[in-house]
Protein backbone atom coordinates (compact mmCIF):
# COMPACT_ATOMS: atom_id res chain seq x y z
CA UNK A 1 0.00 0.00 0.00
CA UNK A 2 2.80 2.24 0.41
CA UNK A 3 3.14 2.55 -3.29
CA UNK A 4 -0.43 3.55 -3.44
CA UNK A 5 0.68 6.43 -1.11
CA UNK A 6 3.56 7.51 -2.91
CA UNK A 7 1.25 7.66 -6.04
CA UNK A 8 -1.60 9.98 -4.78
CA UNK A 9 1.61 11.53 -3.14
CA UNK A 10 3.28 12.51 -6.22
CA UNK A 11 0.10 13.27 -8.12
CA UNK A 12 -1.55 15.34 -5.41
CA UNK A 13 2.44 17.35 -5.60
CA UNK A 14 2.46 17.75 -9.39
CA UNK A 15 -1.75 18.88 -9.63
CA UNK A 16 -0.73 21.53 -7.08
CA UNK A 17 2.31 22.57 -8.69
CA UNK A 18 0.12 22.78 -11.98
CA UNK A 19 -2.22 25.59 -9.84
CA UNK A 20 0.88 27.66 -8.93
CA UNK A 21 -0.25 26.74 -5.36
CA UNK A 22 2.37 26.83 -2.46
CA UNK A 23 2.06 23.48 0.02
CA UNK A 24 0.73 26.30 2.51
CA UNK A 25 -2.24 27.61 -0.28
CA UNK A 26 -3.02 24.09 -0.78
CA UNK A 27 -3.11 23.10 3.06
CA UNK A 28 -5.68 26.47 3.69
CA UNK A 29 -7.74 25.26 1.22
CA UNK A 30 -8.37 22.19 2.07
CA UNK A 31 -8.28 23.05 5.89
CA UNK A 32 -5.35 20.71 6.90
CA UNK A 33 -2.36 21.79 8.77
CA UNK A 34 0.33 22.44 5.82
CA UNK A 35 3.10 19.93 7.06
CA UNK A 36 0.12 17.05 6.53
CA UNK A 37 0.21 17.94 2.83
CA UNK A 38 4.05 17.56 3.21
CA UNK A 39 3.78 14.23 4.71
CA UNK A 40 1.22 13.24 1.71
CA UNK A 41 2.88 14.32 -1.33
CA UNK A 42 5.99 12.55 0.48
CA UNK A 43 3.84 9.27 0.52
CA UNK A 44 4.80 8.88 4.23
CA UNK A 45 1.07 9.15 5.41
CA UNK A 46 -2.02 7.57 3.83
CA UNK A 47 -4.97 10.33 3.75
CA UNK A 48 -7.89 9.51 5.55
CA UNK A 49 -11.02 9.53 1.95
CA UNK A 50 -12.36 12.88 3.56
CA UNK A 51 -8.82 14.89 3.41
CA UNK A 52 -8.39 13.83 -0.10
CA UNK A 53 -11.72 14.84 -0.66
CA UNK A 54 -10.73 18.37 0.62
CA UNK A 55 -8.04 18.13 -1.19
CA UNK A 56 -8.98 17.06 -4.50
CA UNK A 57 -11.90 19.42 -4.56
CA UNK A 58 -9.30 22.60 -3.37
CA UNK A 59 -7.19 21.17 -6.91
CA UNK A 60 -10.79 21.57 -9.00
CA UNK A 61 -10.02 18.04 -9.77
CA UNK A 62 -12.51 14.75 -8.57
CA UNK A 63 -11.11 12.32 -6.27
CA UNK A 64 -11.99 9.07 -8.66
CA UNK A 65 -10.38 11.28 -11.51
CA UNK A 66 -7.47 11.04 -9.32
CA UNK A 67 -7.87 7.84 -8.50
CA UNK A 68 -8.26 6.58 -11.90
CA UNK A 69 -5.43 8.27 -13.13
CA UNK A 70 -2.87 6.51 -10.61
CA UNK A 71 -4.81 3.35 -11.25
CA UNK A 72 -3.81 3.42 -14.32
CA UNK A 73 0.29 3.50 -13.39
CA UNK A 74 0.12 1.11 -10.89
CA UNK B 1 -17.83 15.24 4.80
CA UNK B 2 -19.53 12.98 7.43
CA UNK B 3 -22.12 12.64 3.95
CA UNK B 4 -19.08 11.75 1.77
CA UNK B 5 -18.24 8.74 4.79
CA UNK B 6 -21.67 7.60 5.02
CA UNK B 7 -22.14 7.24 1.57
CA UNK B 8 -18.82 5.14 0.97
CA UNK B 9 -19.87 2.87 4.14
CA UNK B 10 -23.44 2.39 2.96
CA UNK B 11 -21.79 1.62 -0.79
CA UNK B 12 -19.09 -1.28 0.75
CA UNK B 13 -22.20 -2.83 2.95
CA UNK B 14 -24.30 -3.21 -0.24
CA UNK B 15 -20.81 -4.67 -1.94
CA UNK B 16 -20.21 -7.25 1.29
CA UNK B 17 -23.83 -8.38 0.95
CA UNK B 18 -23.78 -8.58 -2.89
CA UNK B 19 -20.86 -11.04 -2.87
CA UNK B 20 -22.38 -12.45 0.60
CA UNK B 21 -19.55 -11.70 2.71
CA UNK B 22 -19.50 -11.22 5.91
CA UNK B 23 -17.85 -8.05 8.18
CA UNK B 24 -15.57 -10.34 9.19
CA UNK B 25 -14.81 -11.97 5.95
CA UNK B 26 -14.12 -8.74 4.48
CA UNK B 27 -12.12 -7.89 7.48
CA UNK B 28 -10.13 -11.31 7.24
CA UNK B 29 -9.86 -10.45 3.22
CA UNK B 30 -8.98 -6.83 3.96
CA UNK B 31 -6.28 -7.76 6.81
CA UNK B 32 -8.22 -4.86 9.29
CA UNK B 33 -10.38 -5.44 12.14
CA UNK B 34 -13.98 -6.55 12.19
CA UNK B 35 -15.02 -3.19 14.44
CA UNK B 36 -13.33 -1.08 12.16
CA UNK B 37 -15.42 -2.55 9.06
CA UNK B 38 -18.27 -1.72 11.25
CA UNK B 39 -17.31 1.82 12.13
CA UNK B 40 -16.56 1.92 8.28
CA UNK B 41 -19.87 1.28 7.27
CA UNK B 42 -21.85 2.95 9.33
CA UNK B 43 -19.75 6.40 8.19
CA UNK B 44 -18.40 6.72 12.04
CA UNK B 45 -15.11 6.51 10.38
CA UNK B 46 -13.23 8.16 7.46
CA UNK B 47 -10.89 5.24 5.84
CA UNK B 48 -7.82 6.15 5.10
CA UNK B 49 -6.90 5.47 1.25
CA UNK B 50 -5.48 2.45 2.03
CA UNK B 51 -7.55 0.88 4.05
CA UNK B 52 -10.30 1.55 1.25
CA UNK B 53 -7.84 0.05 -1.09
CA UNK B 54 -7.74 -2.82 0.73
CA UNK B 55 -11.63 -3.26 1.06
CA UNK B 56 -12.34 -2.85 -2.81
CA UNK B 57 -10.10 -5.05 -3.82
CA UNK B 58 -10.85 -7.61 -1.22
CA UNK B 59 -14.32 -6.94 -2.79
CA UNK B 60 -13.52 -7.19 -6.38
CA UNK B 61 -13.76 -3.84 -7.30
CA UNK B 62 -11.57 -0.43 -8.44
CA UNK B 63 -11.58 2.21 -5.61
CA UNK B 64 -12.34 4.83 -8.71
CA UNK B 65 -15.89 2.52 -9.37
CA UNK B 66 -16.19 2.92 -6.12
CA UNK B 67 -15.72 7.25 -6.01
CA UNK B 68 -17.53 7.53 -9.20
CA UNK B 69 -21.03 5.69 -7.52
CA UNK B 70 -20.37 7.86 -4.73
CA UNK B 71 -20.00 11.05 -6.56
CA UNK B 72 -22.91 10.28 -8.69
CA UNK B 73 -25.22 10.65 -5.56
CA UNK B 74 -23.81 13.42 -3.67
Amino acid sequence: MQKLNQEIGKLIAKKRKEKAFSQETLADLAQIHRTYVSQIERGLKSPTISVLSQITSSLGIKLSELLQEIENTL
